[in-house]
């Protein structure tokens, strides 16, 4: 055996312990259940790829953050996956002839960056996507605010908004406002900070930019449709009658809207908002960001359409919509709200079969087998130990039932069964034992 | 946008695309319910380990096999995961005090190998191990068997054998013979090869290696008792009284059996088998290896109890015990002999919900949301699409029901129903519609 050294995982990855994983497991089965009922198909890619497959297709930043990997005799230069965009815009390419369009699916997997670690960053964490290939009606982006809206429901999230834009709106806009298309991102940049800084600090910062006053005069009164929905949307459409883009972005909103409302999406969870811009550069179409706003918990999905992301590996892009949850956020605020079900416990176990003594240990583990065969998840006790400490060590673990089987009860071939938060105690025939386990279940 | 390149995954790594997918997570979760029946707590540890965490604990050629892993400018020097036995070892050292023990744990998980990619060998594949850590009874190794087998037999398979053996066993009997400790290594691979090159086989390979008539004929003797069960184990017991590791063995395998018997596993699916050598050198206890026998499909499983493994990370070690299910043989057994059940299709899709024109979207919007709220999987038609061209689509999938929503459906508040597969249809109100599609699913 080698020498003894301090064990730790690397900086900034998790150990996930069955406490915590539990929970974790609890929210990636819910947001896959609901994923599935929508009929989005899961995907799955290796955690490596080849190094060139990620190069030229992340930008310069995030490149800096790529974890690279090689085998010390291997001929291939490989990097761990960064994102799930990458790899979809590769398996559509590659794979474009056994797939069936649209082509629905999710992926739920840990991508890996080199970030500076700190409260709630990692450098292995998990991201949740669900994306539409081959759609370019609005259908497909309101399936896609349907999906979140869900999603974030069955979790037990019901004070948030998906606050809704279009790039081809703010385009609009900037070619209303008359800047030019090279000095954009610094007027979306500054738009994206109304929140943070208010409108004054938004006039300012774009007169400090070189943006005359009349431009941003201009500017100004159309974000201050922003909280007027449609009837704000219906106003920009009006007052920017000569601009094609703003036209466009407008009537697909108002398509998306329509659909939103056929597809039952409560009108409390979404909102149209022209001043919210989405960072990255590749959207085309609606974009969409959801805040938990009851208490202000900031962003947990985002989304939009990217229409021209798909053609990184393939002559011709394919119309795509989809969204990301920020999981590893919405688990941390899951923790925060406590928004578990009851029954979700620290232990899968459900109940735990003691040993009365080595005599009757053959007893306990036919029990233990049949409460098994029926699905109930049982421990039963592994080693001599005296029953007292059986008991502390249900306790310890947070196993809710224990079961006891002493001679008395296996001459009548019963099982006393005793739910240890409160003492409630039934000995029952052990036929009966799995149906009386459940309904003695939080 | 950078150049197209031809999109490809490393070598001997897969995609899965949702068909295969599907059959995947079929297995998976089969495995995962029996474990947690089982009261088998999930594990989860990052991809990537100190790479000083895996040098010296592995052995030399597996080493070999090691991927690294760095970011350029990170100070740590990494490595992909190259089993779970490593990070469970580390984590039972780490985490000490916060696990109850005895420690139940599974963990599903990718690994990476630098193999020379062939038919059914990976560079990325899944392990799946369930491991007892903490208790030195027979029990654990006796649960260990019930949960192989429960896998297995949940899974389909049915004509399959746990074989059995005991290091200490072997260990005596290499005593016994005569055989120094330094060279006992050989005389196991050449009792492992009995099936494979026969008794004579056998006794001229130990009579190369320098071993004598007499001894030799004295091992075969005792290797002859291999298929007679606890009967052979007796008799084993008897000859080589004075072999204590010998009496140990036996006696565990004895106890062993008793167990088994309690928890009810089926006594066609294992037997003792004095030949049985698992390679791994680091048993310490009883071994079990499962084979698929009709057809002889050879070895999907394979375990033991290592009770010095643990303490690779820690000052003293911890008995343990427990097994690989070497799932991606298994699922490609599960292929080959097409253990699936009827339902899994090649979507997870129930129902496609078609849209007669543009004006009854809405209609058939609302009918995808209300059977989503009722849990079928469910797709709706993005795009305006012929009701022929839309069918045919669900066809191509695999869709198993078409939903029709046409004006006088809609009118009436109904949907017609079609399976279509054989072209059973119903029309129901649409109250019904999530009853009737669960009825008409295969």
């Amino acid at each position: 055996m080698p020498q003894v050294m301090q064990p730790r995982p690397p900086k900034g990855m998790r150990d996930f312990l069955p406490d915590d994983l539990i929970r974790r497991q609890y929210v990636f089965n819910t947001v896959i259940e609901v994923f599935e009922t929508f009929g989005f198909e899961p995907l799955q890619t290796p955690a490596l790829e080849l190094r060139q497959t990620l190069h030229g297709n992340l930008g310069e930043e995030a490149e800096k953050q790529i974890f690279y990997a090689q085998h010390p005799q291997g001929k291939e230069e490989l990097a761990l996956r960064y994102d799930l965009t990458v790899p979809l815009a590769r398996v559509v390419a590659q794979y474009e002839g056994q797939l069936s369009f649209p082509f629905k699916r999710y992926h739920i997997a840990p991508v890996w960056r080199s970030e500076r670690p700190q409260r709630g960053r990692y450098r292995e964490f998990y991201q949740c996507d669900a994306d539409i290939v081959g759609v370019a009606e609005m259908t497909a982006d309101a399936e896609i605010i349907s999906l979140v809206v869900t999603a974030l429901r069955r979790l037990g999230f019901r004070d948030f908004e998906v606050q809704i834009n279009n790039r081809k709106i703010l385009t609009g806009i900037a070619e209303y406002v008359g800047v030019p298309a090279e000095q954009r991102g610094g007027l979306y940049r500054s738009i994206d900070k109304l929140d943070k800084i208010g409108a004054d600090g938004v006039r300012r910062e774009l007169a400090e930019n070189g943006l005359a006053p009349e431009p941003i005069a201009r500017l100004m009164a159309l974000l201050d449709l922003r909280g007027a929905g449609l009837e704000g949307l219906t106003h920009l459409r009006d007052a920017l009658r000569d601009i094609p883009t703003v036209q466009e972005g407008v009537r697909e909103l108002f398509e998306l809207a329509e659909h939103l409302e056929a597809f039952g999406v409560p009108a409390s969870n979404y909102a149209f908002d022209l001043a919210m811009v989405r960072g990255l550069g590749y959207y085309t179409g609606p974009v969409f960001e959801t805040i938990i706003t009851e208490p202000n918990l900031g962003s947990v999905t985002g989304g939009g359409r990217y229409d021209g992301l798909i053609g990184m590996f393939r002559k011709e892009s394919l119309p795509t919509t989809g969204s990301s949850l920020g999981i590893e956020r919405i688990i941390d605020l899951m923790d925060e709200l406590n928004l578990y079900p009851p029954g979700l416990g620290r232990t899968v176990v459900q109940v735990l079969v003691t040993v009365f003594d080595e005599h009757t240990r053959p007893a306990s583990e036919r029990l233990a087998s049949q409460l098994r065969e029926q699905g109930v998840r049982t421990e039963v006790v592994l080693e001599d130990r005296k029953i007292g400490r059986q008991a502390a060590y249900a306790d310890r673990k947070g196993i809710p039932i224990a079961a006891f089987l002493g001679p008395d009860e296996i001459a009548a071939g019963e099982v006393t069964l005793k739910r240890l938060a409160d003492g409630e105690t039934r000995r029952v025939p052990q036929s009966e034992a799995a149906a009386t386990i459940r309904s003695l279940l939080p």
